[in-house]
Parts: C-alpha cells; sequence; structure tokens
C-alpha cells in the first residue's frame, strides 16, 4: 500500500519522497527548502513573516540552489479592525510583566505582524511560479486563486474539519493537508473557531480521504518513518511533517528553542492564542502557565503579537523562553539534530 | 510489519486477532463479549456500573458461550467526600431544566453512580480467573492488582500521558491501553487533570511505545481496517476500539444514541465533564452546548450523574437525546449495523 501511495505523490507533484516539510514561519528560511527539496521532499517556504523583498531573496537563493519542486506558503486571514478596547484589555493583562521588564507600555508598537497573500504577494511570486503553493487559514479571494493556478502553480491549502475539506475541493485546489490536533504552531482552522471542531490526525486523515477526491496529506504528530507509514496506511498521499526538523541546522529556530525542544518541557504543549491571537500548539511556558493557554482578551489575529514582542525580546536577551512562541508538535520524539537531507531519507526509509 | 504484530498479540494474550473491544459502561453487556471475543477479538465486560449481582450474571453467561479469552473492566476512581456546596451548585445550574421538565429538585437522590474495583469485587470476580482484567483511571490497591494477578489474569490499564505509562510499568501491569485523544468515552486520566496533558493518538501512541517495555495497545479513532493497520504500523500491539461497535446489534445502545451515531451530529464530539464529573468524549447535544462542555460547578465524578439522571431519563421518555451521554469518539465513520463477529473479522482485514 504505502509503495503505491509514493507512486501516486510523484505523479501529484513530481516529488520523489511523500515527505513535506511544513512551512513554519519564524523559524526557517530557504537553507531549510533548499536541503528537503534536494533530499527528494518537498520543501517549503513560509511567507506570513517576510516582507515582499525578503521573500522575493529566498526565492531566488532556492531557484540558484535546487531545480527540485518547492513549495511557498502563505496566510490567509482577513485583516481585522483594530479594537482599542481589546488592546487595552489585553496590554492591561501584560502589564505586570512590563513593570518587572521595565518596559514602557506606551513605547509598544501596534499593528499586524503577518500579512495575508494579496495581490502584490501574487505579482512578486509569479516571476518564481513555484511547483506548489500552500495555503494556511482558507484561501485568497478567488480572483487570486485563479491568478496563481494559471501560472501552473499546484495548490494544496490546510483542513482542520471535513467541512473545511468540503470548502477548500469546491473551490479548486489541488490537494488538503489534514492537520491534526496534535499538529505544532497555528491551527488553519477558518470556518469554525470552536476547538471541540478539531481532532486528532488518527480522526481527521481517514474522514477527510473518505470525503473529497483530492489527495490528501496528514499532518500533526508524524515524527518518524513509523509514523509515516502509517499515515500513509490511512489513507494520505503525503504527509507534512513541521516538529522534527526544528533541530536541523538549516533551521533558524532559535537557541532558546531548541533548548526547550531537546527538555522534558517539550512533552507538554498546549494550544494557545497568546502569542498572535489564534490558537497556535507551543511547548507550555510562563506566560501560557500565569495567563492560561488560551485568553479572552487577546486582540484578534495577528494583532496579539505586538504587545508581547518587547517582553519576549527581554526575556530571550536574558536567556529566558518565558515569553516566546515554542511552536511544536505533540510528538517532539522525531526532533533530529541532523542534516535537513538524513531526516527527510530516514522519514521515508519504512516505504523502500 | 503487521504480520508480527498479530503473533505477538497471540502470544501475549492468547487471542487470534489484534482487536480489543473496549469496555464501555452502560451500552453493552455480555452480548457483545461473547460476539467479539468467538469472532477472534477479546470482548470486554464493562462492569463500572453492574451491581455485584449483575456482574456474576454477565460473567456466567460469557463463561456459558465462549471458551475463548475475554476482558472485564474496571474503574479505579477514589470515591469523592461529598461536597454540600458544589452539588448545590450543580442543582442551581440544572434549575431551570428540572423546571421545563416539572421535576422537583427535592426528590433526587444523590450518591455514587459507579463504583471502583474494591475487594468484594475482587472476591466475586475470582470465581471467574477472566484471561484480561483491565483497569481505567489508574488501578487498585497493590494488594487487590497483587490479588487478581495471583490468580493468573493479564493486567492492561489506561494511559494518557507518558507519565502515565511509566507509572502503570512500574506497578506491574502486562500492557498499556494508550487512549488518545480521539477516544470516546471516559479520559483514563488519572496523574493530572490538566486536559492539555492529553495528547492525539499519532503523538501518544509512538511515545508510549518508545518509554515502556510493555505491549502497547493504541486507542481513539481507530475506526477501521486502516485504522488498524496504522495503529500497528505506528507500534502499537494491538487496538482497542469502542465506537465502531455501538451500532452493532449485541450493543445495548440506545435508540435515541443510536440515531445520533447515525446523524451528520456524530462528526462533531467534545469532552464534557456534565454528565459524571470527570471528562468524557460525547456528541454534542443541548446541554452541552447550553452550560458549556465543561462546566467548574459538577461534583467530582462520579457524583455528577444523580442530579442529571432524572433529567435524561424524562426527555428520553420524550424521545429526546438533549440530556442524554451520546459516547462517541472522534471517528464514527467506522459505526457499522453488522454483527459484532463481521466488524471484528472486518477490522482484522488488512494484517491477513
Amino acid at each position: 500500500m504505502a509503495k503505491s501511495k509514493t507512486i501516486s505523490l510523484q505523479k501529484f507533484l513530481g516529488v520523489e519522497l511523500p515527505i513535506i516539510q511544513a512551512p513554519m514561519a519564524g523559524v526557517q528560511d530557504s537553507a531549510l527548502v533548499v536541503a528537503v527539496s534536494n533530499a527528494g521532499g518537498l520543501g517549503s517556504l513560509p511567507c506570513a513573516m517576510l516582507s515582499l523583498d525578503a521573500m522575493r531573496t529566498e526565492l531566488t537563493i532556492i531557484r540558484t540552489q535546487t531545480d527540485k519542486p518547492f513549495n511557498v506558503n502563505f496566510f490567509c486571514h482577513t485583516p481585522p479592525e483594530p479594537n482599542a478596547e481589546r488592546e487595552a484589555a489585553w496590554r492591561a493583562a501584560l502589564l505586570p510583566y512590563y513593570q518587572e521588564y521595565g518596559i514602557d507600555p506606551n513605547d509598544i508598537p501596534t499593528g499586524p505582524g503577518r500579512k495575508p497573500f494579496d495581490s502584490e504577494t501574487a505579482e512578486a511570486l509569479e516571476a518564481f511560479k513555484p511547483a506548489v503553493v500552500s495555503f494556511h487559514f482558507g484561501l485568497p479571494p478567488a480572483d487570486l486563486l485563479a491568478r496563481v493556478k494559471a501560472w501552473g502553480s499546484k495548490i494544496l491549502a490546510s483542513a482542520t474539519t471535513v467541512d473545511e475539506a468540503r470548502w477548500l475541493e469546491a473551490r479548486g485546489v489541488d490537494g488538503i493537508i489534514a492537520q491534526g490536533l496534535e499538529a505544532g504552531g497555528h491551527r488553519g482552522m477558518f470556518l469554525s473557531e470552536d476547538l471541540t471542531t478539531q481532532a486528532g490526525t488518527f480522526a481527521l486523515v481517514p474522514q477527510i480521504v473518505r470525503e473529497v477526491k483530492l489527495p490528501v496529506i496528514a499532518a500533526g504528530g508524524i515524527a518518524d518513518a513509523k509514523g509515516v507509514a502509517a499515515a500513509l496506511a490511512l489513507g494520505a498521499t503525503a504527509v507534512q511533517i513541521g516538529t522534527a526538523y526544528l533541530l536541523c541546522p538549516e533551521a533558524t529556530t532559535s537557541a532558546i528553542h531548541r533548548a526547550a525542544l531537546r527538555s522534558e518541557a517539550a512533552r507538554h504543549t498546549a494550544l494557545t492564542n497568546l502569542f498572535s491571537g489564534r490558537p497556535a500548539r507551543g511547548i507550555i511556558n510562563r506566560i501560557m502557565r500565569e495567563l492560561g493557554p488560551i485568553s479572552t482578551v487577546t486582540p484578534a489575529f495577528p494583532l496579539a503579537t505586538a504587545a508581547i514582542n518587547p517582553l519576549r525580546a527581554q526575556a530571550e536577551n536574558r536567556g529566558s523562553a518565558d515569553f516566546s512562541p515554542l511552536w511544536c508538535g505533540q510528538n517532539a520524539n522525531g526532533c533530529k539534530e541532523a542534516p535537513a537531507a538524513v531526516l527527510t531519507r530516514e522519514l521515508a526509509v519504512d516505504l523502500k
């Protein structure tokens, strides 16, 4: 069974191994993409936190260093209206920490930390026409999606429920990333904000496989070759793996984040909205413990980030992870301090 | 790989197929046990809600109808001290519903709905010496556990975290049921009440496999032959499956519960403590929606049940599932209105 699925991914995306390296904004750049794609997987460049210039630079590096397919990933949230009341409540919640660190709350900038895919981005991306473009939090407006499809990129998008998978299929994506609840980083949920709708990989993947005709990529809790084989046994065409790559030398994961991933603390993650305004899975740290991982006063995504960033910067300067988003899935067992190419091939070893 | 695991389960419990039917108190009796065990799986009798006489009756029926191994399951909670304040708060929360149904709150009995495994139970069980005894919510006191082991039963127990698996291994169980977050019914958690410690099957099973030397039985979200194959690929020796059996004719699942399982509503479950005081996964219904699935005012397990039972009874009389625990895992796709023997063999079909 595993073998036929591998062939099907080759046909689907022209990639040798059914391994997609998950795009992880803030902890990787082109180096990880190049390493994974050259090893036969599908490397992914996360662009949610890149300026257009930075994106062009990274894409140019990738083009120079590999002729294999790669994936470019974008967020598709609707930027929220700023809400002064929520902003004030959030800063009030953080005030004791500002005082502890001697930060003047009036010096903190506001504004979004992450930009959704827009026509400027499409314009810049068109020069590169990547083999694959993936979206998180839904899809861009129909005209923009049509534009990306018109130049030949295959479209992947994240679904966290059967309803989201059907929604994406109806809008013409080429493959569905079924993001199980175990996954690290941001939940891709976009049709509901109700966390009880979120299912584990073991439940989600077979249900989406059953309900859509498209190839399904399993994500969440997959950390080693056995996990890859299990995901394919569930009917997935491929897997998307993030956490396992976080200790690779090609990742830009901070020393503080790496230390947390190597520690026993990595066994206990939670969904938290403290770092951005949307639920995302990370290792539990001081602020998650003290405010509770899910707060009702955070501004809407991505506006929560601005107020927490100065705390993060100051704490990290002192070697503390107390205010850092330590993104991590529920299974950090697969993290290896090995080159991404080695890890990619090891992940596929049971398929040969 | 799957084949060698099957052989290993045969050695472990003397069972032909690596399929354990999950014990499901309230929705099954001996009939399901007999059907599954005779089909080559391991049937399980849940005793948490049975009197000793009823347990003896069920065990006698099983002994008469099969000579295959079967499992007898018990809860191991510490009965709580009644707390008048919480009891009053809980009844206050339910008052609008009592009024709606014309129920006099003073007529409602208090007291536990479920009894933990104790020396009387051990005494009664010894006459039957079942091949397997499994425990939920930890283990009975050491002397009682030693007694069960002394007469030759193999001991299984549920772990929802790596810590719980290590704890159980240190106390001499023979196998660990790794209960992923997708599972229906009560979470077996016993070392922590923090729901963020609960991981999906895809993350939990490999981590427990790695940390303990014992056979690991995967549970949660496994609903069909592909799921069984996937769980074995993750390193499990066997699987424990509950939800898929709920529509079998041998189950005693109520008509109301069956209707919910057949409906689209079964796609949306949540952990709720409203029905017993402990978190358990069921299909979202009116009371879960209106009070929120997790309440801070429910009495400690199992004391919440008494106050909700009269509402359940009256609502069910009117054909309503508004107050019924509709236990169900996150993957109800595997539910089949087929004899349990047929389902059991189908679940193992990819292993041959």
